[in-house]
């Protein structure tokens, strides 16, 4: 198999965007990716865009052949995948498996959702599609139902406290307040989530990503290839991809997302790295306990430690590891099928030096981590700069 | 790259079936399909699944996860791609793609969809996601109007008749009375074609193929690893896909589909082998003028000369060239995301010798054609017997 880089990053300005279509958004992504990559459109021989509820939240399928035909990119072929909210990092995982096996050559690799064209109650029916539609969302139990049952369950067993999970929401917030492509970029305070709206208890409103449209792309080739294109190629030095149950009742655990341990394991095998030579890190913080999972689930933190070590300041910016410096879900946005692949802009931004205010320093070795559902498909990628 | 062959086939019986859901069609076509393939589950280290519209359908997405749970497959990784109706052939392409890589040793590729929960006018406008929604389906044009402007242009240009177009149907038919997993399996005649009911002028309903339940699966590996657990094994000797533009009106030419022309030369350049090679061939038959069209495209007979081949019979089993011995889409039945993995199962079990009363004879090269939408991805495999 060929070694592969990133060479090309882009990302539309997340939010709610009443001025820009699906196609619009990612045809700003994609060309953003395609000119950073300082190649032309002809060069292109390959397509996979991460998308999830197209059909329900816009009407439109064949999301694949749409994106190719509005980038002017016809007849290259264009795959779309949908593994819900890890869609961007399924199809990331594509991209590199087309070009390491020598399939493709230059890949763009996209990820996008338009959520709010529909009521929120159609997002939030269209969402519980990414659990088990029979056994949880007929009986009620949308995603913040189902993160609250970890939640619940990650309190009592280590003692995690509300004030923990605040504080997730707190630095992603003020990250994010660094990044003019996040859809918030105010700050909050512990206490403004505290306050907020109980959602799903002891979920308040401030500890959920929001609904979110918006874009992001990567260009992907042959790592040898790649020196003639730029002098700073991030390499792809670990995809892997794992399944769980699909039901939350169904796990052996609520306090851990055991596709993540597996993934993790595969990616930092595949790398001959462990946790700690990570420095930078996006995580899928759907929720503020998802993050806490997640540095726990990836080796970062202990298991059941995820929650304190926040609240001291261990994954802030320049401190113990920086996680989330593009704001994450939480403050940069979640538009499902987009996320993966805007968690591999980032820290392809962080590993060149482009993070501006949010800059992780010596950033060496990133890592992304991606979540469908409530965990029934996790994705890690591991990736270096030169 | 890896060479890559079909150990193992299987797939449901195609209907309308009130008995069993989603879930439950794959796991038949899935178990079916690595019993066939004479392995143990712990074997498979990879999943793709092609499925058009669950979203929509059955308010299930995440399908990937969901199959690899149902059928005790956690934690292989198990991704959902979607390409409209060539959903299924897509998936094989990226199963073909991942065993060739390296990536993986035994994948199972599967296609299901669950057509008949809804309304026939809910499952046609999930169907039109598969054209353009803001400018086809948003105006009105479903999928039998937007084959019907094919239809006309196609009998203006060449002389192609409605008669013509009922013999697809008639011999299709007469194929899926031969197939006890086919949808319909009784015959009919060109009389019942050209008197049953108009849909959309000259489309009449026994031109358009039905609203159908299934899936099918097979099971890929390394072909030097495949003679350890067959001796039939079924090589994937070419793999190719190509893109057009999502909407009918953008296109150079009404009478053919641009894309099945890109993807055929490419997969006959891979194979090394021309048109005539080709004992056996699924093709897209999603209303009758389709396989007229795709029988011109693919170079079986030259343009403008399809219909007549097919009233003069010479695509009828054991002729010049025996098209869609399953009943294709229009006998066997059309469930979008089954299809295209469908197609290869018809073509492994020819290839094998097992096709019973429909099987064609000297059948050493068949090949799979799958369309999505109107022709906005086309897929195109061949594959050659051991």
């Amino acid at each position: 198999m060929r070694r592969v880089a990133i060479v090309g990053a882009g990302m539309s300005r997340f939010g709610e965007d009443w001025n820009r279509g699906f196609r619009d958004m990612i045809i700003d992504a994609g060309t953003s990716a395609i000119t950073d990559a300082n190649i032309s459109g002809d060069k292109i021989d390959g397509m996979f865009i991460g998308t999830m509820a197209a059909g329900r939240l816009i009407g439109q399928e064949h999301i694949g052949a749409l994106i190719a035909d509005f980038m002017g990119l016809n007849p290259v072929p264009s795959t779309r995948v949908e593994a819900a909210c890890a869609s961007g990092g399924v199809a990331l995982r594509q991209g590199f498996m087309a070009v390491a096996s020598g399939m493709h050559d230059t890949v763009v690799v996209g990820g996008v959702e338009k959520m709010t064209e529909v009521s929120t109650s159609e997002v939030a029916t269209a969402l519980g599609g990414a659990g088990d539609q029979e056994w949880e969302l007929f009986m009620g139990a949308t995603f913040p139902a189902l993160y609250a049952f970890m939640a619940q369950r990650h309190m009592l067993d280590y003692g995690t406290t509300e004030e923990m999970m605040a504080h997730v929401a707190v630095k992603n917030h003020k990250n994010a307040s660094k990044n003019k492509y996040a859809q918030y970029q105010n700050e909050i305070t512990v206490d403004h989530v505290l306050k907020s709206k109980t959602i799903a208890s002891p979920l308040k409103v401030f500890d959920c990503s929001p609904i979110t449209d918006g874009a992001a792309a990567v260009v992907l080739m042959p790592y040898e290839k790649a020196l003639s294109f730029t002098k700073k190629p991030v390499e792809i030095i670990a995809s892997a991809q794992a399944s769980d149950t699909i039901a939350l009742h169904d796990r052996e655990s609520l306090t851990k997302l055991k596709a993540t341990e597996i993934a993790a394991q595969s990616a930092f095998k595949q790398a001959k790295l462990a946790p700690r030579d990570i420095q930078v890190a996006e995580v899928h913080d759907c929720f503020t306990i998802a993050e806490i999972l997640a540095i726990e689930d990836l080796g970062f933190f202990k298991k059941g430690e995820g929650g304190k070590a926040t609240m001291e300041g261990l994954t802030a910016l320049n401190s113990q590891i920086s996680i989330n410096t593009s704001g994450g879900l939480k403050g940069c946005g979640h538009p499902v099928g987009a996320t993966g692949v805007k968690q591999a802009v980032e820290i392809t931004w962080q590993l060149r030096g482009q993070g501006g205010e949010r800059q992780a320093k010596n950033a060496n070795i990133g890592l992304t981590h991606n979540v469908g559902g409530s965990g029934a498909t996790c994705v890690v990628h591991i990736m270096k700069k030169e």
